[in-house]
């Protein structure tokens, strides 16, 4: 990345970037308050890294070794407090604030009916943001795919549901896109475009996605270390596009005989992507675990692990849920969870409760 | 699946099938020799087995336990012979025959000139079908994407090249998809469709390229079970398309410590394929190593282990090779290779290159 | 396993017991404050369970499908109190109680002094229980082994400075064997006997580990499923020795590129494990993750997901411990953690809270 | 590693070896044709490399970075043919030699009768060395666990049988040794002492078999990385024992969803270890695959991608075999596995096995 002087003239800015397109690289330009800073987006064997250092107004060149680099706190640093997440607004909605979020809804929608009732219940729970798989995807073509998946018509009426129970019950939305084609319908009435595990290397599903200039839920591959998970977030955010909420749902399982859940959900990863990145990491308790019993436990772990919140899948009767029916819980299972994990926030981050509690009382 | 009676009538097996349909599913209709099959395709839980079993002209209904049921051994028996592969004709070509089939090229077209030595030496050296990757998935975004990335109009250019290159030296070509925008593209210009091992998992991508009609080359995924590979090489099956390759290109590595070959070959997963489809599995002792030095051995040790053809990347000068440098091998080396395989396949099957050899001179 | 009848003799009981050991195999005797239940330990294909139903004073013969029987809870409820775990008193700590536990010291005694400066610190800093490694398993022939590899005399000495440093600050300890030949000397001078993670597999081991009539703290293998790590404990159980710690250090990690954390931390199979079996499960934050900054969020999440303990490395001068430096925290973090994690645990168990207190009074 | 000059005196060498045993570290010497060299074992921090250089007969001090360096081809080229592996002699077999060596048994000896009709068949069939399991490493304490398991007498009578099994039909013998305390037995009755893949970690047991100064049958852990693999042999090199036989035998699976092989063999693993250490490397596809009908084919793979021979199991009632039942062959297979293994390695090695031939002759 280029590192311009206080002092940089727009015209000097405006000389490096022609440089770096003329090349046939993109830049990725933040104008901070002090100064601005270039990233370079795209191959890099062809970048002269001295000869941008000696262009008038450049400051220094800094390599970045790692594969990611524009999510990367190095970079960050620039136009992210430091010590912080991405602060990603949504409606009503902070992600990454002083406070975590829970993202809540069915792993499928079935009906308008069903939608409506579970949206309201987690409302009431304390849910921030609601959920609802319209394209699911499936490992066997003979299962469920989805209400989207039936037709172009019942795909835009289910996602026109999703965006009515949204603003009924006062939540932004977030659904997951599966294919290329998906991608201009679903932007139209959803607020967070979710890239799912088994996407997150598509990276022409990513860039598409991330030209809608919408918040991207990207999750992590359960076969990615972590290098590649941010490596794949930085796809989008070759596009221009920092609003990235990242999410950990489980990686593959080790060891012979029967699993005793789905996958192993990596807390740990929790940390040590934060300690890389300035991009908030959600955790997702259902997907990983499979299994109802731990999501409450396996929450309040997520949340003291510092994750910045939660996607929880709910039903009013998980065992006739149509898809992974083994893991929803009930709303009043979110509610002593959403309960449980800000009290053990507020308990780890006596500050920012406090903060929070002061601009409530402002507001 | 529904077996149908001997002597069913098309009135019989047209009223099943539109039963079908009037469930929302599709049918895939298999008219063999002397009797129809008709398998489901789609949403099992909404069939009712017992009302079909009543329907005129149909002798039983088979549940097929397994998430693969048009790929399976079980399905091909009406169709394919019990005991072999599926055999797959392309140009010249069988995939899936009497005699193993060698895929060999560069891993990345860089120019037209490179194309065009490496084709040729790569004929020379026995091969039979040519590679060239044109759209490269890659772990970053500042990493060479390959030709086709650059923009639609050297996309095209590129695999104009690789056609030319294909009739010049009379071999089938073969490139990777990496996303739906690509196919339509893709399709007009090669032979066989490739999807890419970080594909695997995407059925829309699977399925758009499906319906091009052409030879499916499918990779496992480095996360993915057999069973997962089975399933969504059915998303294929399922639209009509069942020349499908299945290839084996390597898991991940588990361990710590230094990694001393870039994924895990699991060459035993190919006999074990072959016992449940008739789908021809080859295997990439290119990817799967990441090291030239291994690339003799596990090809002899793949064409032992039962492959049905080898994939593997060549190049005049390795070390100069913009994408994957350390695991290309020079043609001299592939040609070392390919006698080595066929003189193992032949010892393996004597009577099958009997066969082979008399058919030539008749030829 | 055989449910005695509520008024079955004592000759009933020893006849059942003869008729088992006539069959070559071994019995467990839990006599309950109700009935009698009697546990095969051996070759189970050798078991006739329609003949032992038959037995005067039998009331049931169950069979339990599982490797893992006497740790199970399904047998547990016969003499444990079926919604906790197993208490396991050392000294005057209580081992699966209503607080968690946190045994804490250096990864490596390396001399008296350090032994004693670090066992002060995590003293005051509020540990219950002293670790301290003097037979260190190593990956290489060429690393420090731990003092007590030198020579027997340095290995009697360093065990004695652990049991007087353990008794200087009240404190119980625990230390690592490795080898069956540590046995002996080791379960003379501690009260804790540790098998590591590597060893866990090994039968011989655990088995004459169980036979001195010690708590044992297994931890699970990096490689090891749920069932397997339940199925060796089941070693332990089948010697008559109940007193067993589970403890869950990390699993291997998985995915391609630089690794974040040593190993995977799986939390989720706490709660999984809490399941299955009546044994107290604890968690070491430290050589899971293999970082100094992720031990605390790590510890409070290890707790908030349902940890009995935690098992934490501790140094006044991290970087300079000759095993394991990266990983050290200091005893000013220690305290930190443990008051985060008592915060957290009283907040989730307010119930188990309120009891203690009044414990404590009464005391 | 220390180079001596070649006109180093042998007090010049005597010196140098008490200087390494003065800093209480160990010397391993290698007293070659033209020069002597001698290796360090210990704890590596505390060699002062600088010294050592300046020690008169010196000519140069090698810092070998890796964790293995006895083993190491780097300091094997020093008294080993460089391009070839170690021959192992044991009997009238030669491991590591022209020609690949076949290991057959039973998995389980089940009883005298069982052993000597197995052993007959397998030295029919073509077999070099006879194995039978004794000691069973089981994951659960309910299983039968071998016949030497039952009393320290059937442990000798077992013993026994193979040894007298062996001398009958002119083949050494080897057997898994799981614990220590069963070292000295059964080095008194076998000429290869197996350490089985849950026991590789074992560093103390390694040390103790080491000592018995009789070949070594390594097996990798199914966790265990390729250089963990070579750093616990570096435990047996370190006594001064270099008759090192290494087996790959099925790592953990990844991926979800039913196994189709009980682990992977990780075929490629076999020359990739042989480009690091001089020590021969056998493959056991019985184990690995556990699959009866895949052991023909990895048999086959495993000896065209270079091991130096097979270890395989087999029963004349594979269906009736109290241990791993599914994976026995019969003495029949066994015969074509082994005549389609000699072609292939013929195939591979004309030359190798034009040598051979002439030796015949002379012989």
């Amino acid at each position: 990345m280029i590192i311009m002087k206080k002092d940089a003239t727009l015209e000097q800015i405006t000389h490096v970037i022609e440089e770096i397109k003329r090349l046939g690289l993109r830049a990725d330009v933040i104008q901070g308050e002090y100064r601005s800073v270039i990233g370079f987006i795209g191959d890099e064997r062809k970048i002269p890294f001295d000869h941008f250092a000696t262009l008038p107004g450049v400051k220094e060149v800094v390599r970045v070794e790692r594969p990611y680099k524009l999510v990367s706190r190095e970079y960050g640093k620039f136009f992210e407090s430091p010590h912080k997440y991405r602060r990603i607004k949504v409606g009503n909605v902070t992600i990454g604030g002083s406070e975590p979020i829970f993202i809540a809804g069915p792993c499928a929608v079935e009906s308008k009916k069903q939608l409506f009732r579970i949206a309201e219940e987690v409302k009431t729970a304390g849910a921030h943001i609601l959920r609802g798989g319209i394209f699911k995807p499936r490992s066997s073509v003979h299962s469920f795919q989805g209400l989207g998946a039936i037709n172009q018509k019942k795909a835009e009426e289910t996602l026109n549901w999703l965006r009515q129970a949204g603003d009924m019950f006062q939540m932004p939305v977030v659904t997951e896109i599966r294919g290329e084609a998906q991608v201009d319908l679903v932007a139209d009435y959803v607020d967070i475009l979710q890239i799912g595990a088994r996407n997150m290397y598509d990276q022409d599903l990513l860039t598409k996605v991330a030209r809608k200039k919408k918040p991207v839920l990207l999750k992590r591959h359960f076969g990615a270390g972590i290098e590649e998970f941010l490596s794949f977030a930085e796809y989008i955010a070759a596009e221009g596009n920092r609003d990235i909420i990242l999410c950990e749902r489980g990686i593959l399982p080790i060891g012979k005989g029967k699993e005793y859940t789905r996958y192993t959900l990596d807390l740990a990863a929790v940390p040590a992507i934060q300690k890389e990145t300035y991009l908030p990491v959600i955790v997702d308790p259902s997907h990983s675990t499979g299994r109802r019993d731990l999501v409450f436990n396996m929450s309040c772990a997520a949340i003291a692990a510092g994750a910045a919140g939660l996607m929880i899948e709910v039903h009013y009767d998980p065992a006739e849920a149509l898809v992974d029916s083994q893991q929803a819980i009930t709303s009043d299972e979110l509610k002593d969870t959403i309960d449980a994990c800000l009290r053990i926030h507020k308990l780890m981050h006596p500050k920012a409760a406090k903060t929070k509690a002061t601009s409530d009382e402002k507001g």
